[in-house]
């Protein structure tokens, strides 16, 4: 019998999604769960979306060109620069969401074994796009304690060898929230320009910053035109997840190239999503003003609520819609699967992304978890009872298994 | 400036796609293409699935699981068991398109610089998601002269070394218009059984079927449920090229995991298009019919016309919507372009894809084209009367060229 490769079998399991069957397992048996373990949000995608496939007049359902629908690519260019990033559409190549946008930029600029430094903990497919490309991770650590920022500039300068060929960190970020200031992304420059690297940045969250705080686009940077590839997607921006649309925006056109060769492989992106969210660039400051608004009071109730439980400990994020949190378990992995399979209260228990998926490192961040703040206040206020609660009696059933 | 990967730069450009800005070129200067190149039909995408998007009723457009829609896996499932191919729901994963299918397939069971064995001249992207995956393509010729048919089983046996994992065959292919029979079938399986490989199968023509033929399907060989690995999509059975949606279908357990994972990293495919096109399924023999006769008067118009024409040769196809002919040209990539950019007739020009991209050997098929046969019969004829004038155009234009 012919056998699965090494690399199917070596690629990572989703920490986001592995445990699905425990939670499918769950809702089968009547509980509830609340998932906080995946960035679905529940905001409602806006409703110009649904309005627009109602009124679709259509015969046939084509392809589309490789780089995306060409109004789609101006529209969206239209938005960078009304936010202050001057792109041209000719800048923008349209992708399955920003995950085939990763996944072609890392095998257009990095071959096999070459390296790229990320940040850890990181967005855990990452790791997965870089194992599907034979590409090696470099982790560089942050540290819960010091909220996640950049680690200093001799990190990076100790973990670049002749392999390393880009750096890549989300901002703000997925897992941690944390917002990336002017200031860092200047360091992250300097040191790009000094070792010729290319800077690969994931801005999918771009508008989700809490407190007054603002953001700074890698595009921005001076100097860089040829060394900053962005990732882009509507999924979180318009609450559409699975229209698939994402983006790689850079001005360096020899990467657009490469990576279009990779898109005419696959023919085009879906048209669909294309056609019926084209509009959704066309909404004004009333739109995010409201979002934005609303996952603030979220990171403000679930945040308080995880620093008040015994033993808990997060950092307050500046953006995006996520935390990482450390708990008072050994192995969160363990932790998360035994609150799907053994826990309820009220009903209900809750999903969450064990954090060692995030890291690269193993070992790393056996005793955090990622918690998506994708809830409302009110669903958001009962998991996180449901997990303050499920921590105390898993407490006590590890002294259980222990004593007997 | 740091520079894009060997990979990026090695990647085949698209055949198919490549002459677009030429094609572009010739529309601004008012000339109508007859686009042969590319395997967008004409047919229109059954009113149910524009039906379905008008009565969406929907909040949030969110991800769906890595392998699709349960439900949607299930109807697919259902369309195989009425069609005599006995399969559950849990052998499918959803792709983007069958496209994902072939990578996702081909990383999960060939890892750097394995080898698969391919006919040649095979679909293009073929070639490009191998090049992706870092994995060797083995070509094993074909000729226009024996119609395209598998070649003799040494001819396998020959191609075959320890790093061989899979044979790809596409039935009926894409880009010849061969349907392979069940006895061609059961030479391949034999070779899979006797070397341990995997058998991999793009069906996704697997309807398109002319002069009373009818197909084996690769899932239907006895003894062969952990090699065969067939890959599906709605794109051309609903025309539908533009909803990306594919599938992997197979029985071997181990590869569907490996395959998950892939699809983990990239969350999932778009849910847009399966919610829609759930009820395609459905549809019964009269839709299948009205498209079937439609194609096979077409391959006739255009068969025909071609094997007219001087100097050209064209074997039936006996299924898909594709033919290969050979033209009386020393390179039809100079063809193809040259129609493109001089000339014209009554306003019009043709657009094929070079054959040259369909082969993995280099300088193979220079004088061949793969035209596909997506214009109703009257623009069919048409494009049919301009390629004829055309290729006599070229040969005085070679020879001013020649002599000046």
């Amino acid at each position: 019998m012919p056998s699965v490769s090494h690399k199917g079998m070596s690629m990572p399991e989703s920490p986001i999604r592995k445990l699905v069957p425990y939670a499918d397992a769950a809702k089968k048996k009547g509980v509830k769960v609340y998932h906080l373990n995946i960035g679905q949000p529940d905001i409602e995608t806006p409703k110009q979306f649904w309005d627009k496939l109602k009124t679709l007049d259509i015969k046939v359902l084509e392809y589309c060109p490789s780089n995306g629908i060409a109004s789609y690519r101006e529209k969206f260019a239209g938005y960078y620069n009304r936010i202050g990033i001057p792109v041209n559409a000719t800048d923008f190549m349209i992708t399955e969401g920003a995950s085939e946008a990763l996944s072609f930029a890392m095998m257009s600029c990095l071959d096999q074994d070459d390296e790229i430094i990320i940040p850890e903990p990181m967005y855990a497919n990452y790791i997965g796009f870089a194992a599907a490309g034979g590409i090696r991770v470099t982790p560089i650590p942050t540290s819960i304690e010091n909220g996640f920022a950049l680690p200093p500039i001799e990190d990076f300068e100790k973990a670049i060898t002749l392999k390393t060929k880009a750096i890549l960190i989300c901002n703000p970020n997925n897992p941690t929230g944390y917002l990336y200031s002017k200031e860092e992304l200047l360091t992250l420059r300097n040191i790009c320009l000094r070792h010729d690297l290319f800077l690969f940045v994931d801005e999918v969250y771009r508008e989700f910053l809490y407190g007054g705080k603002t953001f700074f686009s890698a595009l921005n940077l001076d100097g860089m035109d040829k060394h900053v590839v962005v990732f882009d997607s509507i999924s979180k921006r318009f609450s559409a997840c699975g229209g698939r649309i994402g983006a790689i925006v850079t001005r360096n056109k020899e990467v657009l190239a490469a990576a279009l060769k990779f898109g005419q492989a696959r023919l085009s992106p879906n048209s669909l999503a294309q056609i019926a969210g084209e509009g959704l660039f066309d909404l004004g400051k009333d739109y995010y003003d409201g979002i934005i608004a609303e996952y603030q009071k979220r990171r403000d109730v679930i945040v308080k609520l995880l620093n008040e439980m015994p033993g808990v400990s997060c950092p307050n994020p500046g953006g995006a819609f996520y935390a990482v949190a450390s708990l008072p378990v050994k192995d969160s992995d363990h932790f998360c699967q035994w609150m799907l399979e053994n826990f309820s209260h009220n009903g209900a228990t809750v999903m969450m992304a064990p954090a060692s998926g995030f890291y690269s490192t193993t070992g790393s961040g056996k005793n955090q978890v990622r918690i998506a703040y994708v809830l409302n206040t009110e669903n958001l206020t009962a998991a996180a009872e449901c997990l303050d609660l499920g921590l105390k009696e898993y407490a006590k059933a590890m002294v259980r298994e222990l004593v007997n």
